[in-house]
């Protein structure tokens, strides 16, 4: 076997390796951990390494220029090892352990927007420093109309708006400033508030948090909005699970016991996710102008303290899809008292504003081909469509691919299982942020099922089998698989996944498949007519195509068409918060999308009891699987 | 001496007169008080009346039509009496005691705007019922985007604004009106906001009030939003007056003292002039959505608590000119909680937004001839201009002409002597609302000092002879000339003018005569280049023209060219209140008119000195009053 040498900054690391793997994967055996938000498909050119000593084996990629091809430089996932190898890591491609979820944004952002074109550095609240000139007899307008003056030769704002607390201290802040003033400026539709007004310039005093409310998950991006750079990323899980897993639940519960409870509890987890991050990068709360929400309909409900009642009853009309941006404060979100909460326009009752964020993110509604986004939280939303239309649907998947569902299962977050690999004899995985792993996550689960089907440990129906190895251990409430054994978890206790965890894990992928196969059939498409298939979901660094589509969590379509594209709710969300252009753009989608009722197609539940099946009942609908787990069985 | 006949509704009454006086002057001897706001001009047609029996000698007039004509339709103020008559009374030419104010403001209006275009009735906040379509599986937009919609359809707001607070009330109340719901909608600016929501229709629940601040007096008009009538007019002293009489003394306690307590009591005034319209009218506080105040720029500032300091600091600069529509509660204005107080726009610091309404109330700023508008209250502002250009000017006159800087002077309400007519041996005069005086007006003081100038009581200086008149007394403290007797009085007292409230009047006329002096000195035109001089001020029902003329406090024009316009603040401010077209068309004039600095022009104190001589030192500029008294010496 060749040996590869990584050569980092200050260390070296040999490893040997199979010919024939990618450098990639030498480097993660050898505990380097590169940038690989595509997921190793060669898009996101976060890998780039060079190879000073040796040949390789390279896939032609547009992503490295002449002058790098020249010099050595290759995407480590798209170049095999043939021989043995020197490779140079250079320090921008290496994962950064506490950088992991911002990096994949962040990095993930350009992949997808690549080539297009972006939207203009506009902050929903800007600051701007204006240099006013004195007044003198000739010029004697008034302070207010002086600095509207001003704004309006700067500035393109047809409207504005300014308290009567912020008029009334703007005589002796120009004054004692020498006319000089930072304007906070904050967009809300189409009129611009004059939010604050302070002595200098403090235009880089100027932050805002991105938040997705998941119904799991919530996870918050603190967002430098002078620049765009997203300076540090946090999650917890949402602490309303304790009234209920689902959304149905929390309705139902808010219903009974009014929606403060529901509120509280989602401010209080925001204002702890603010207050780590301004901590984290010592700002000050004042300097916090703006915070943007996206989630589901229901979740955005809860964040202002609306009744989601009739979102659950017939005909599901929420009380708003598309709520007015107000103070944080008005809430009890813990920033700048005047600085303002956002949220992303929702689609409708079962289609929220993540999936709005998820299209903005990644283009869908400006592209002329056709793309399926299928976003896998507690629910599974799917959105088929292109420039000129766009049709959506929500599957209630329930929380298994968000990890709580299941025995072992955790958030993907530091100590995950996030990538499983089964032989007869033998199981390999990855650990977020490397050490003894916790727990596993959404993608580890998913690889996890997949592999277990693979090597025949589950059957059709996800039966394990006891029989076929020493993993599958009988215990009184049922059976379950040990990935990892007590003494080599860091809780001390074994890494499992349980029948009912692999039993929900079926459920909830057949409840998103049978979701997209209806729209499909709505559209009288057939699923190879799509030519881009967009899984979105805060799955880690990145779920395993071909696990998904071996599960059935996907239609067997090529895997070129198929793309990993994270938490594209934060991502999109992130875009609103720095381009009002972009938020505009989001109400425009969230007006376009047509909304798919599933609940209420008679056929949904036959599609679901279908595809509750590995990868399906109807195996002709995956022939490239079939023909897969036939070979291998074969092997 | 002909017999004149009154025929009104119920009864009739019987008169004598001499051949050649006027209906009008007829009516008013059998004390019947038709309307006559242009004071007798021939141009309001408050005065129709119809002539049943005997011949008249009347002026032609355009205000009656054919019909009639033939009918026996005369202005009574056009229409001289030579025979014996029999006149009907019509109601609607009537002048109501309690009604004042508001009729002779109403149809002041009228004349005014006669032939022009008038605004389209859109008040600043409108009520509008909407009866939204129900949602089913096909429609199931949001409540909120479902009532947007239904806005837009019907509406035309651009941008629209909604509060939490509001927004949170929706779903229960569509639900349970059948989905009918009373929006109120007020302008902010470019904005819309939905204020808030209410079961059923409830439009005609929609009232306003109008407000001048004047330095001396508030006066404040209710008017019903639906459909633009004025329910009341309701008038009361400054009470920032024992703070100081004029503005600059006023700037100065606050600048030493705080605003709050000036913001204080003119807040109280307010409430206090709203509490009794509402009272009067049995209205409930709620239904009141708007306030609307004009004022000078000063006032404006102390309503809202902004700092008028740098006012009177050279060089002049006020906080705003344009302060935004805040609610009216966060001052401390008792109307319904979320309803809103806008300001009219200002000019500068000395001319305010009572000078704004005037022009938008006479349409200056849409004429293509020449027009000045003096305004004269404690401040005597000046415009002059037409649709091209206007320059604008303040002379501080103090309070004379207000009533209030003189020993028996009072505001324009019942009670107060109005006009006065001074013969060698009789002196006549008129009452607001009749009856016994109580005091003598604006109106009265000028017609008083003209008058004692005619008849030769007082001299070019102003000094009363003591050798003319049994009235002129002289008293401890120097000479007064009695108006009214104490037991002619409903004080009790004597109503005297003294020689210092002459002087004081004299003062007044020389700093608004010179202002309007040095503005056209600028535009280098005569004064006989004008083509209408406007004068606007709340001297109660009008001033007399030739009286002003003879104090100097007008120039030596033909009188046909001048017209008294009565408190063109009010009702421009209440043409705001009911369009906001007619507001944008406001802050367009304020941001139009050029102002003219007075204090800081060198020949102004010259000009001033010059003025105070009755009519002015300079008598060659007053060939008209100068023959006058002249022939008047020697008849």
């Amino acid at each position: 076997m060749p040996k590869v040498k990584f050569c980092l900054d200050e260390e070296s690391k040999e490893i040997e390796v199979k010919t024939g793997v990618t450098l990639l994967e030498a480097a993660a055996k050898a505990e380097i951990r590169l940038n690989s938000i595509c997921g190793g498909d060669g898009i996101c050119a976060g890998c780039k390494v060079k190879v000073t000593k040796g040949e390789v084996k390279a896939e032609p990629t547009i992503l490295l220029s002449r002058e790098e091809v020249k010099g050595g430089y290759v995407l480590a996932c798209q170049t095999k090892v043939v021989e043995q190898l020197e490779v140079e890591v250079p320090p921008e491609s290496r994962a950064e352990e506490g950088q992991i979820l911002i990096d994949e944004d962040a990095q993930r952002f350009k992949a997808l927007t690549a080539g297009e074109q972006s939207y203009k550095h506009e902050p929903l609240v800007k600051k701007r420093f204006f240099q006013l000139p004195s007044p003198n007899l000739q010029d004697n307008l008034a302070d207010h109309q002086r600095l509207y003056r001003e704004i309006r030769r700067k500035e393109e704002v047809p409207t504005m708006q300014m308290g009567l607390k912020v008029l009334s201290n703007i005589q002796n802040l120009l004054r004692n400033n020498n006319w000089g003033v930072t304007v906070t400026l904050g967009r809300r539709g189409g009129t611009t508030e004059v939010i604050q007004l302070e002595d200098g310039n403090r235009t880089t005093q100027n932050y805002g948090v991105a938040i997705d409310i998941g119904t799991t998950t919530v996870v918050a991006h603190l967002v430098d909005l002078s620049n765009g750079n997203t300076l540090g990323a946090e999650a917890r899980y949402n602490s309303q699970i304790e009234h209920g897993e689902e959304v149905t639940r929390r309705i139902i519960y808010s219903d009974q016991t009014g929606i403060e409870k529901l509120q509280e509890v989602i401010i209080e987890d925001i204002n702890k996710l603010i207050s780590t991050l301004v901590s984290q990068n010592q700002l000050e709360l004042e300097h916090l102008t703006t915070v943007i929400c996206s989630g589901n309909t229901t979740m955005l409900h809860f964040l202002l303290g609306l009744d989601p009642t009739h979102i659950r009853k017939d005909p599901y009309v929420p009380l708003s899809t598309n709520p007015p941006p107000i103070r944080a404060a008005e809430v009890g979100i813990r920033i700048n008292p005047r600085g303002l909460l956002y949220s992303m326009p929702s689609i409708g009752g079962w289609v929220g504003g993540d999936i709005t964020a998820g299209v903005l993110a990644s283009g869908i509604h400006r592209r002329d081909d056709l793309t399926m986004l299928i976003d896998i939280g507690t629910n599974g939303e799917i959105l088929v469509g292109n420039k000129e239309w766009m049709l959506s649907a929500s599957a209630s998947a329930g929380p298994a691919f968000e990890g709580t569902g299941a025995r072992s299962g955790m958030r993907a977050s530091k100590g995950a299982i996030e990538r499983v690999e089964i032989t007869d004899d033998d199981l390999r995985y990855s650990v977020i942020g490397g050490g003894k792993p916790k727990g596993i996550c959404g993608s580890g689960l998913i690889d996890l099922v997949a592999e277990l089907f693979k090597v025949g440990f589950i059957n059709r129906t996800g039966k394990l089998d006891t029989e076929r190895s020493t993993r599958v251990q009988e215990t009184g409430v049922g059976a379950q698989f040990v990935v990892v054994t007590a003494d080599e978890s860091r809780t001390g206790e074994d890494i499992v996944i349980t029948q009912p965890d692999i039993e929900n894990l079926i459920r909830a992928k057949a409840a998103i498949y049978a979701g997209a196969h209806i729209l499909m059939q709505r559209l009288n498409l057939d699923f190879d007519k799509l030519d881009h298939l967009l899984i979105a979901g805060g799955f880690g660094a990145y779920i395993d195509r071909e696990s998904a589509r071996i599960l059935g969590l996907i239609p067997d379509i090529p895997l070129s068409k198929v793309q990993f594209i994270g938490n594209t709710s934060i991502i999109g969300t992130k875009m609103a918060l720095l381009s009002h252009q972009a938020l505009k753009e989001a109400n425009e989608i969230s007006q376009s999308v047509t909304y798919y009722d599933l609940i209420n197609y008679p056929n949904y539940f036959d599609e679901f009891t279908r595809a509750k099946f590995l990868p399906h009942t109807d195996l002709d609908k995956f022939p490239t699987v079939t023909s897969e787990i036939h070979n291998r069985k074969h092997q």
